[in-house]
């Protein structure tokens, strides 16, 4: 019988991504605590060496998660932040978050507002890891936000950090409510009333 | 020795109310999966069979954490939506969120929220309990809003609901990220752009 793990590259890294994307999986689904190396050894069906081999444990698994999430998410961003004006480009902001909400059935939520809740007081690197997060996501809006004040298409009586912050804030806060009710309502509602609020124009 | 535990009225009222209370502080501090019966045997002291004398298991526990906080927080905030018009009861709900996060040294956040975040796929009875403590929250709030509009306080381009639920996410979301970075900034930002955004006068 063949290894199921072998450190030859090309499978190497493949054996990586797949222990990467089940352990992405499990704490998306149910959150850092909750998943243990015995789940992953179930989800994958590798053995616990195996693991081992490829992440020295579970705070650096969850590290590497929370980098691959990082990376897709920012990769995401960028690719939703598009439009001929930047008020568009703040329009679609909006129109892409809650596509992806709807896409997920409502369930997951936020990697990064979860790991916030379950790991802020517990665990620095983590927290430190999602702050860091943050502050990259609101610099991207935050530059969006100042490209739409300068061409008027929204209001500039507030600083462009603090309008980027709130956005953050507001949509972290509808997900929140939309991924407890199982509806869009939440996040549609506060989506509308941002834009309402923004003074938002294409 | 007096055993630890006894069914007379009085004293096992106070028995249980120190089981909530432990329970309480542990479940906001470390989340319902990482609380487990033995922490509760160890933070009050009691034996196991206590504990089961008076809440049937962990979920019987964490509802009824639930309630106690329910109950707490709206009492609460009945007590600060207080003022001479709706437009000072709305700034002074905003006042004393932030003044309770800083009281809190901005560690465990909001109680339900992390519920949200942390049961909302998990836990049908926890999670519609917590639906119905937003639906409350909102409501109160809701009341305020419709009546700043009415006295023209705040903006009334966008209906009293939509604005309710928007503050109560935004806020949300503030917490959020003011517990993950242990200063009152993110919050404080939260609440001055929602009183621009609202319009808000007292």
């Amino acid at each position: 019988m063949k290894p199921l793990c072998r450190d030859t590259r090309s499978k190497g890294e493949l054996t990586k991504e797949r222990i990467l994307s089940e352990a992405s999986r499990l704490i998306h689904k149910k959150g850092f605590e909750a998943t243990s190396i015995s789940d992953l050894v179930e989800a994958t069906g590798l053995k616990k060496g195996c693991l081992y081999f490829h992440f020295s444990g579970k705070e650096e698994l969850s590290l590497a998660v929370l980098e691959k999430a990082k990376a897709d998410f920012l990769a995401f961003l960028d690719s939703i932040l598009v439009g001929r004006t930047p008020g568009a480009r703040l329009n679609n902001l909006f129109i892409g978050i809650l596509g992806a909400q709807r896409e997920m059935g409502f369930s997951g939520g936020c990697i990064f507002g979860n790991t916030a809740l379950e790991m802020g007081d517990k665990d620095r690197r983590l927290s430190s890891f999602v702050r860091k997060v943050f502050h990259d996501i609101t610099e991207r809006v935050r530059k969006v936000v100042k490209a739409a004040q300068i061409a008027g298409q929204i209001r500039n009586d507030v600083p462009d950090m603090i309008l980027a912050r709130h956005i953050v804030m507001a949509i972290e806060g509808g997900i929140m409510l939309t991924r407890l009710e199982k509806t869009e309502r939440p996040l549609k509602d506060c989506i509308a009333s941002l834009r309402v609020m923004l003074g938002l124009t294409k």
